[in-house]
């Protein structure tokens, strides 16, 4: 099925002309997974024409307005737009009395319902098809990190060798594609794996919200096909990184290496990086090769090939 | 003093890619007026260059999402900008609960005081030079219309007057200036009026908030120069004006007409006329010919000369 993130706000704690705050959506097939939701997420949205599918999920990392503050708007244009399916919301304990606070002190007026859960460390959310994970990582406020997993999928069926076994095109392929033993022509059980080749991973990508490098998030990210981490520092401002709560560029580059993903995408990017980012990346790229700066609106298509491009823009 | 208007966000209940939600500010000297501080204000400040002076006054006409929920991250961003001056904040009853239920259930961690005064019909402001006024309108909620008015300058002075009647040039003309009296070369009292022109009016520009067509607005706009009014509508749709509590292009011209404005500017523009925006104004023009329609960035110079131009831009 097909997977793609889309970066819809990449700055840090202050938006730029370029950046707006922090919101990245991951879709897969017709679902749309929502991480952070910063003020202007719903005006991205709309930019980007994602759509809000039926099948809609929300994860808060923090309670950073950063991260928090385009949710109330984000939920009442949809009910604007008239939405009926509800919306899952999951973040960190206080999110249940944040959205109760403005319902009372101002009114939310949905024309769905919430589904608001306060997750912690562990399992979040299981399908047939994928899982989702938090860890807390080390922030100023409890913060959690997000992984994404599909589950395996079965192997590549082989034709040939079903027909060789005596198991004619039709019905029963598809019962051994989904993992059924059939009988052949002769009466003989046919294991799936005689016709399917090994397992394949599925697409696995985590989301750090904001944090110090820490090793909950290297297990989380562990061969992940994207990590995207936060880097609101340069190398230069470590001291500030290690006050605040955030990360250096080189430090996101060292949990990559550790976590040995396949790409790392740094995000939360500081307006003071508003002209040139290009130091961001060189520190990192000095730890791990594979890296990229998120740039609001660019989409990384993760299944079913590996390719990075910008959707829409601002002009 | 110089006065100009900037609209930083001209949509309606949902935002566009052309258009934030709901906020205009006031520019006079150094002081700054906020009108409305919907989703996205700090950004479309942060893109217009305006900043955030020490003078820094906000006031909200309603609690429609639309029009409050770039407030919170407004605030924050100027502390995060380190900003140590007071804000005010003027607003409908529910404000002071509304910023409370952020503080305590989130933290709001501001740098500076903030003042916040729910406000009703009536004087809501008075300086030296200026005095703002706000009127109830008629739409779903409470919401209030504010007017801006400076009041009458001194006339011109007359310096050959000045001569002619033996006051030399120096300090004295200054005093006269100042609206005091002063004795001349031969002992002679020399009043004010003597060497100056008739009073000038300040400037006077009125905003509606959201509302149907009322009379009470017509009065606060009497004879103003700039009536900024909302047009959520066009008038084929103007039973849903009527439901929701809005207006239709030619409601707002006609408000516009009864008050004697110099020169009526729509906003609040509903994203169904994202491309196309000209049935409002053809329909306005028909009833009140100087009217504009508001873009995202557009600046309109009152004083010291009438201009429209636009500031910035997003491409």
């Amino acid at each position: 099925m097909e997977f793609k993130v889309i970066f819809l706000g990449t700055a840090g704690g202050v938006p730029t002309k370029y950046r707006s705050l922090p919101c990245i959506v991951f879709r897969r097939g017709g679902e749309v997974f929502v991480f952070d939701c910063g003020e202007g997420a719903q005006r991205q949205f709309i930019i980007s024409g994602i759509g809000f599918p039926s099948k809609f999920r929300i994860f808060i990392s923090h309670l950073h307005g950063d991260h928090l503050f385009g949710l109330p708007g984000l939920l009442q244009t949809m009910s604007l737009m008239g939405r009926s399916d509800p919306v899952e919301i999951y973040g960190p304990r206080g999110i249940i009395n944040f959205l109760e606070a403005l319902k009372e002190t101002v009114g939310l007026n949905l024309t769905f319902n919430l589904d608001v859960n306060e997750v912690y460390d562990g399992l979040i959310l299981e399908s047939d098809e994928y899982i989702i994970h938090s860890v807390l990582t080390e922030h100023s406020i409890p913060c959690l990190a997000y992984s994404f997993e599909e589950k395996p999928k079965p192997g590549r069926f082989n034709p040939d060798k079903a027909l060789k076994l005596g198991v004619p095109k039709g019905p029963l392929w598809k019962k051994l594609q989904k993992g059924f033993s059939v009988r052949n022509i002769r009466g003989e059980i046919i294991f799936p794996e005689d016709v399917l080749g090994p397992p394949r991973r599925g697409v696995k990508v985590v989301y750090s919200g904001d944090t110090r490098p820490c090793s909950s998030l290297v297990e989380l990210a562990r061969n992940a096909d994207m990590l995207i981490h936060e880097a609101t520092f340069d190398d230069s401002l470590k001291g500030r990184a290690v006050s605040e709560g955030h990360s250096t560029a080189s430090e996101a580059a060292t949990i990559a290496l550790k976590a040995g993903v396949k790409l790392l995408v740094l995000t939360h990017i500081s307006a003071r990086y508003c002209l040139n980012d290009n130091i961001l990346l060189e520190q990192a790229k000095k730890i791990f090769r594979n890296v990229i700066i998120a740039q609001d609106f660019m989409t990384v298509k993760i299944f079913p090939k590996f390719e990075v491009e910008t959707i829409g823009s601002k002009s």
